[in-house]
């Protein structure tokens, strides 16, 4: 069977694991019915317990759905220390299903995978070790990725039925009242956590800083936990930010952030009012630099900036250029660190960010938004999860999500080294081209012939011609000349979702 | 049948019902299936409708749920708007389920049950006009009366399951976003509304106060709200308060107060790190002045104060003599317009502040708890829901729930004019006598007697005199006399259930 975005899916597979294939980006309005968790009343006991093995012994069975949050990113020592005590336990049969899975992650899973103890994954993404082990077939189940609001999705509707959540949080008291925003290994937003929180059957706290209770202001409450255990360190503070805090000095991307900031500044969404996302890395932070300078020259103010927040945007909300910041995570220490102090920074869960099955979400009301990629095709379909390699090497993020914003910019560089990023077809889709907009690279633009709009109001900015996008592909493809092509099995080795649950794409077994 | 308070309850009914009889005041630890609501999946599209006549029409059906919140008390316009539209329209067979119905309540409520619009009500409790006809057998079926704590309990476990909440603010976005604090007429935490906002099937939020979006901070958030509506006034700022923002000046309440704040502080939860809960009205807040001057004499202070929260408690908070306010509501102006500039206040939904079917409320970590009583009697059972005449005329509130507190005080006068307070047997057994400690009255104090360790540290305060139960009852009885027996009929008019959702006692239909 072929989606609508003309990949072949495995209709064996599909139908065993009831998949719809994709067809639309929109998501229409039916009526769903939430799902809720099993609640293990009590009263004012104490919830410390003594040890991590302790926790999971009370709570581990073989064949469950464990979680995890991933906001601790590189610095991460909870995933580690949980899943060290649950290999050495034996488990078997385990379900992993963590917000995402950051590189310091990856041998352990590699190991629990090789030994039986997790047969099945979902995650908004993987890299290194355990994508390259996971691309050549090492998990027994396909992978199932998941966008940040589809993970929110899947969880409401009961499609991820979590069991025991395990929460690093850099505050905790006894109770479990805890937050992000404090402390030595303060993130920030638990945005992602949130959700494992409400939804989780057993939901286990792990702090490195048990405070006086009752501990405010509490993202996460009492209500909802089941466990607190103190550790000695949950994380490493200096890891924890992304580190690029500085602007890119690189040429060439600095020349893609600034013909981002003109397709933006001549569109007509940027006027007072305007909301925008830009994301991480340097470029994104230069992009925000150029947007900030644009705001003041033309007096223009923002009503709200969304996603994963870096310190840069702050500065925009301290100046009074943007009005509200919404966090579902915070890229870095400036970002994190404000989050307490400052009043119009509000904290958000990952239904409210991204989900399309509530009342609402922040993406829908986005004017722009700019993500990146590692491929995009001439249907402007976007690849961010596998490499041109085939091996997996990426996240899905809020990119499907985000996507669905009214100017919608995926700002790559034309050619990366010997590999094109503007290809005849992705490796993989990951967002669909229906709901990208202008592609922006150091040659300069590319725009859907859908949004006549757009083409009409970007089709005349000084020093930034237009081409379509197969005259993009070709300069690409004349650079680095035409690639030879990939080799798979036919075995699945995951299984990509569109943030509606249904199947977007597949990723196959790498062939040696 | 006779439950464990030795009421005798009506069997029929309580198997028609499926109640279990009350018999002990500790819930245990039960593993609880939650509910969740059906939700209608909308993007980006304005929530706002264009009257509230539109909203009824589009939401309300004969036989629905129908909810409201009372955080606006006596200044509430929003309940009577909706629901005169309601009776307009020509509905039946509603069942009324609001957080609690203050005395403007009343009038329009007697006319829908009148009219058959409402043959079904569950509440906190119910005063004036609406308590009497009640009372008289007005309504077709028993009302159920429920806890701030057993609401909550209720609506997590679908035994109150409400179709459309109506839920007045002081402010709000276009697509739901809003909080109590801010505003012409805020009232502070919207801790009761909240259970129905994230429960109800279908949520409208009602307010004369239409801000840009993102309105934050977002106690009510865009992903649980279906409809926005503007109308020009939801309530009268001056009657929001409880209107006691100063301290009595009766000299009985006087002598009482100090009496209560004797007890606190001989006993040995007075202490660094205690908590407490005062409630409102002149005597609470002559309590809280008597408490204030006793820390500051012992230099002790307070880890938190909790539930509906004054002025006063603010003032303790301000000083650093308590640590946190935790706001399930709050009573005045002062409370609630420093809600939004006092990190340290947190404001808590109903199952956070006191529901026994969580993983922990509020109310199970309170030290000491101040309440009230129209009668206790000599088994220290409490009603606070009856008139001495047998007509309903109060409410439950969070009596039960607080009641768990480990020093739990009834302040209450021995007699009333010429009604007595301290009784043989109280007319409606709402608070069982198993979570009360100690009785204070003017002429001294009664410790329930299975409190040894009260009776050894209360027993020799100057100027306090300790009797037993039964000597205040026959002190009460020689001022006032015997009452005549009160007649009822044998139509139960109303249900009392217990925190647990256990049958407590009923009321029955007044004879005339």
């Amino acid at each position: 069977m072929k989606n609508s975005v003309n990949r072949e899916l495995p209709d064996t597979l599909m139908s065993d694991l009831n998949y719809k294939p994709f067809k639309t980006t929109n998501f229409g309005n039916p009526e769903i019915q939430r799902v809720a968790p099993k609640v293990h009343a009590t009263a004012n006991e104490s919830k410390v317990v003594s040890s991590l093995a302790e926790v999971v012994k009370q709570t581990v069975q073989d064949g469950m759905t464990i979680s995890f949050h991933h906001h601790f990113r590189e610095g991460d020592y909870v995933f580690n220390k949980v899943m060290r005590i649950i290999i050495d336990a034996g488990y078997q049969n385990l379900t992993l299903a963590p917000s995402s899975l950051t590189n310091v992650m990856n041998d352990i899973v590699v190991e629990a995978i090789e030994k039986g103890v997790v047969t099945n994954i979902t995650s908004s993404g993987m890299r290194g070790s355990l994508g390259d082990a996971v691309s050549h077939g090492a998990l027994q189940n396909p992978v199932i990725f998941r966008s940040h609001g589809n993970r929110a999705r899947a969880i409401e509707s009961g499609e991820i039925k979590i069991d025991v959540a395990f929460l690093g949080v850099p505050n905790a008291d006894e109770m479990g009242n805890a937050n992000g925003m404090d402390g030595e290994t303060a993130f920030g937003s638990l945005g992602y956590a949130l959700m494992d929180a409400q939804y989780a059957d057993k939901v286990v706290l792990i702090t490195d800083n048990l405070k006086q209770y009752p501990n405010t202001p509490a993202s996460i409450k009492q209500t909802q936990v089941d466990y607190v255990v103190k550790i000695d360190a949950v994380g490493n503070a200096d890891k924890i930010g992304s580190g690029a805090t500085r602007f890119t000095k690189d040429p060439k991307e600095l020349k893609i952030a600034k013909t981002v900031n003109q397709v933006i500044t001549h569109s007509d969404y940027f006027k007072n009012g305007f909301s925008f996302q830009t994301g991480s890395g340097g470029a994104a932070l230069a992009v925000t630099r150029f947007l900030r300078q644009s705001m003041i020259d033309n007096q223009i103010k923002a009503s709200f900036a969304l996603g994963g927040i870096t310190k840069p945007t702050i500065d925009l909300l301290e100046e009074g250029l943007v009005d509200r910041v919404m966090d579902v995570q915070d890229f870095d220490k400036g970002a994190a660190s404000s989050m307490h102090l400052n009043k119009q920074q509000q904290e958000i869960d990952a239904s409210w960010y991204a989900d399309p099955a509530n009342k609402g979400a922040m993406v829908d009301k986005l004017d722009v938004v700019i993500l990146s990629a590692l491929e995009i095709d001439t249907k402007f379909n976007v690849n961010v999860m596998s490499g041109s390699d085939g091996v997996i090497r990426g996240a899905i993020g809020g990119h499907q999500d985000a996507a669905k914003a009214k100017l919608t910019i995926i700002s790559a560089p034309l050619v990366r080294g010997r590999i094109a990023t503007v290809v005849p077809d992705v490796t993989t889709v990951v967002t669909p081209g229906d709901s990208i907009d202008v592609l922006v690279t150091e040659v300069g633009i590319a725009i859907n012939p859908k949004r006549q709009d757009l083409i009409d109001a970007l089709s005349h900015i000084p020093g930034v011609p237009v081409y379509t996008i197969e005259q993009m592909q070709q300069m690409a493809e004349k650079i680095v000349g035409k690639p030879k092509a990939l080799e798979f099995t036919d075995r699945t080795v995951a299984m990509i979702e569109y943030r509606d649950g249904s199947l977007i794409d597949v990723v196959k077994e790498v062939k040696d």
